[in-house]
């Protein structure tokens, strides 16, 4: 209540309503070490009512984190670690970004996947349980009132995630009032309609009832536990509590004082009595937790070293040594097979070729498995009785599939990846962005890029996705033309360990392009020139995937009547705008201002690289419902309709 | 399974699946007809599950509708009236457009609020009941997985929406298989929760079943109604039928003949005997019933000559006459008060100036009323007893909240507006990319548009959505620098009657530029000249929403320095594209290629206007949370980085 005074801004409410509940679960559940809040074994606890943020850095403060006073006074001030909303990254104990609503629980979702799944790939008998940490979320009206909360409850509930343990603070209240006017629907019965287990009816404001609840979903071993705790948000404040007021903003100084008389703490704002710092730290029993199972550990890796190497391995996100040498030698085979094959199915190949050597690769579809061609060989369907997979059946569930892909990615030990149509992206985007933000290696495998995948119509045709996401800060997208180009794009996704990796691949069938190793060796920078006329070119195409081949066609024509034609393959422009300017200056030289793009999409993203003296091919509106070549004839994007355009410049 | 097999491509298992259901909800209870597919008073069916399009296409030509024997036989084909998935404006009968699963779900919640609310501003006692109708619409597996079907039916069941009508089709099959690998969740306790009455286990293959429960919803007047249909996928296909692979691939031309034999079926494709037409044809009755309306409709007319011409002008979807005179008078005033005040204010003001002769505003705001601004004085809150307002409490559920609209315009006698923060819209997003796919005025209130919204953080901040947006085809984005843009941009999302508008506003105050009557005039056709130099101008900044001012104060400073620098603002990049040539050049001249573009969001996007050349003075990744003016400077976001940059030009 003070630090958000102080800031005047932020959500005293939660922090105020929720604390006795936080209380409980910090001092007499959750497993942790504040002195190292990246060991592997601690238990997650996300707030995916990330308003809320002030709880925890309290508690962080409280317990013994890395958190000095003097961050809870910077509470919301740049460059402070007690950001609005949690921040990933930013503040040591926070294991995920939240504030947009409901994705914490999505991502909790994935943190319970990766742990049964984790445990499952490398306990060992005895007591050597080297992965034993539950996961708590909690949860406001509002997380519950998204459609992303449905998406992953309902998923989790198929799974039977054990240790998935989330805590409803139901206060009633939202930021437009008294929840009964718009959110009304019966929590327990809906979650019980999932298969969870349901603890209704728990006074958040009584530890013992919260101790008792909080004990039993620990022993319901084969289902998500859900906590229906009553609380009153505000609490302590007496004009306040209860109601929205106490919500979104500062109590206000008078309010604060009456806090302080109704709950009788006389110390002044950012004043802790010692004996409340004594009564929280967790400094000596985290030590002794994460002693414990260090202990465990070193067995463990006595006993089983190769495992215990590649436990140390996959939980610090390395990939294995033979990596480089594995993919190189994928791609250069690719290349040499020159085969004619959709991208997508390209992406499967890619998938088999890599997948063996990295265990450490889940995924799945969100139903569409099928088309998005992203099961392998190696796949293991992972289900309520099989924890030990690396396939999962999203469901129709592209929001939840990319959050709890998230998940997955932040608990460590796993590189995800989910595939749906590009276009769905739109139904996921948030989540796509908050990797971007959190730094996740999250791959996106993203088919149907186009108005080729024909018949479906306007309503499947991605036009304006691929430049969409390569807005998106910290997004790297790839539109790979050929088999090989896909190979690089996946190797890339893999290696790029601080950022998600957009794949959009075909649905028809790309020719493969022919390559110097020159070439080959060029394509991970993002652009590079796949044909060069003799001479000084006077005229430069940029084409992106199953328009490269276009481009190449025109080209070859262009150059054999006389002209000086280079086309520029440009699979990932955020790619090859992290280049050095010499490279980006070789590629586009910017004496040569003549310059065309041609990519199946919203022409308007082109002009960063035509400029306004360019012609960009493009689709400027939705796409139409016939099959491909039809739709790509109807808009003019081939090989007659490229050089009509080259001719007028 | 015959258009399917032609086209080589489509689904002809939820059509086979559903066709029972079908035939008795068209032939029993559908209120329509066939010649005047725009009756304003027929039911409303959706399919959500849109890819059983070829369900949907037979009847329609079966009852009557124009949709001669060789639409059909054009299934999937280029400018055919029969799409892959159900497109609104191409083939009569089609309510909404389907595809993208679950949001013709909440289409159709949104076509229920406006039925009953359109009754209750209408209907008068003694059987004038002008509007009474229902809204039915089919769910697949699919639309139940996704979100947003959670978020819509949640609500539905809140509002009491006893005239919608939902028709679960549970042949547990989805793209994947069987779905209880992914979708275990117990359906009928799920919509018990939401408040619907729940009609479990109709055995969708038994007529006189699917009969008595549509009697059954029909008489249930204070909820909505769920019937949940066990029904066979591909029914009739000996080896196809309850599996995926019936799902949404051709059957095969073998198996076509195979159903042929098993349904005792031996006409051949396309041809459908003159009995089986008999059976179906519902022109007459179609006739009769709107001519029964029409005559009820001309007694109404009589008795309340000012209700019915209203009741045709809102259902036209027509401002009212004096709209020209009262906006233009507003926008006038509005100028003249020179307020600084927020955009998101000033778009309250203009709700509050508009709203009292449009009574076809209905909106609200995804649970950030006193944020977005959106309750105006006039506002009256929908209810489960409420149905004569206009206010909507959505919750935080922004996906259903603007596919809800899309249905409120689709239905007629609405103009749907729904507020959240920009960044939310990508929780959103599809909904707003349908309402510019089908052409519907659904108006987005869009507040806290960048980091100028300061300590919620990243999470919070846009920087990449106003250029995402523009970058939707016939999606109209208007970010206004002012009071009097923003009455504009108001005024012009009125009129959009083809077009969805975003509009993007700020939560900081904005001072209030000054203006001649012509630049007054100019800000409609989305970027005018603000600021001009004296002499002909040597460079050219372009400024949008809050950035205008700053804009304006450096070029200020400049041209007392004796340089010459234009300012335009571009309210909307969109309007502006539309302008014709002489327009555009006369605001940007092609002569001036030293050019300066200023938004508080990614730059990319403005090298559409600035060229190679331009200089683009933006926030290139993501924001911070500290307060709104500290951002801004974190990334000089202010006259002297703008002065800066323009001397490096």
């Amino acid at each position: 209540m003070d630090a958000v005074q102080r800031a005047k801004s932020g959500h005293p409410g939660a922090p105020m309503g929720m604390a006795d509940i936080a209380e409980v679960l910090w001092n007499d559940f959750l497993k942790f070490n504040p002195a190292n809040p990246g060991w592997v074994d601690r238990d997650r606890f996300v707030m995916s009512n990330g308003h809320g943020s002030m709880l925890l850095y309290s508690i962080l403060h409280l317990s013994g984190y890395d958190l000095p006073i003097e961050e809870l006074k910077n509470f919301r001030q740049l460059h402070s670690k007690t950001p609005g909303h949690p921040e990933y990254g930013y503040t040591p104990g926070i294991e995920t970004t939240t504030g947009p609503l409901g994705q914490g629980l999505a991502n909790a979702v994935g943190m319970a996947i990766a742990e049964r799944t984790l445990a499952a790939q490398f306990n060992r008998p005895h007591g050597l349980d080297i992965v034993d940490h539950y996961t708590y979320v909690s949860v406001g009206d509002g997380c519950l009132m998204e459609g992303i909360s449905h998406e992953s409850c309902s998923l989790a509930g198929t799974l039977g995630l054990g240790k998935l343990i989330a805590i409803y603070d139901s206060n009633q209240i939202s930021i437009d009032g008294e929840v009964k006017g718009w959110f009304t629907e019966d929590i327990p019965q809906r979650f019980s309609a999932y298969r969870w287990h349901v603890i209704a009816d728990v006074d958040g404001h009584d530890p013992d009832a919260v101790r008792q609840a909080v004990t039993e979903a620990q022993a319901v071993t084969d289902k998500p536990s859900i906590l229906c705790c009553n609380t009153i948000i505000g609490l302590g404040s007496p004009n306040k509590q209860g109601r929205a007021s106490s919500h979104g903003a500062p109590l206000g100084a008078e309010e604060v004082a009456l806090v302080r008389e109704t709950i009788d703490w006389p110390w002044p704002e950012f004043e802790i009595p010692a004996e409340i710092y004594r009564g929280w730290d967790a400094r000596q029993r985290g030590a002794e937790l994460e002693a414990a199972w260090s202990e465990k550990f070193s067995i463990y890796a006595k006993r089983y070293p190769g495992d215990a190497a590649e436990f140390r391995r996959r939980t610090r996100g390395d990939l294995p040594d033979n990596w480089q040498e594995m993919s190189g030698a994928y791609i250069e085979n690719t290349q040499q097979k020159t085969e004619t094959i959709a991208s997508r199915k390209a992406s499967q190949n890619a998938l088999n070729a890599y997948g063996p050597d990295l265990p450490e690769l889940i995924g799945g579809s969100a139903d569409l498995t099928g088309s998005n061609l992203t099961l392998r060989q190696d796949s293991a369907v992972i289900s309520d009785a099989v924890a030990d997979g690396n396939y999962l059946f999203y469901g129709v569930r592209e929001f939840a599939m990319a959050a709890i892909n998230n998940g997955l990615a932040l608990h460590g030990g796993f590189i995800p990846y989910g595939g749906t149509f590009l276009i769905f992206t739109e139904y996921a985007r948030n989540a796509l962005r908050m990797a971007a933000l959190m730094k996740q290696r999250n791959i996106f495998v993203l088919t149907h890029d186009s108005i080729g995948l024909g018949e479906d119509g306007p309503t499947h045709q991605a036009v304006e996705q691929a430049a969409t996401l390569r807005l998106i800060p910290n997004m790297s997208v790839w539109r790979p033309c050929d088999a090989v180009e896909t190979a690089v794009a996946w190797k890339q996704a893999l290696e790029n360990r601080d950022k998600p990796t957009a794949l959009l691949l075909s649905r028809q069938s790309l020719p493969c392009m022919d390559r110097t190793a020159e070439q080959l060796a060029a394509i991970e920078r993002g652009a590079y020139i796949l044909v060069e006329p003799e001479g000084e070119p006077e005229l430069i195409i940029i084409a992106t995937g199953s328009e490269v081949a276009i481009a190449a066609d025109a080209a070859r024509l262009l150059n054999e009547d006389g002209k000086r034609v280079r086309v520029v393959s440009m699979p990932s422009t955020n790619a090859f705008d992290g280049q050095p300017e010499h490279y980006r200056e070789l590629v586009l030289p910017s004496t040569c201002s003549r310059r065309v793009a041609i990519e199946a999409g919203i022409p308007d993203y082109w002009r960063k690289y035509v400029g306004l003296d360019g012609k960009i091919l493009g689709v400027p509106t939705f796409g139409e419902s016939a099959p491909g070549s039809a739709v790509f004839n109807h808009f003019g994007i081939n090989a007659e309709g490229l050089m009509r355009l080259v001719q007028t410049l």
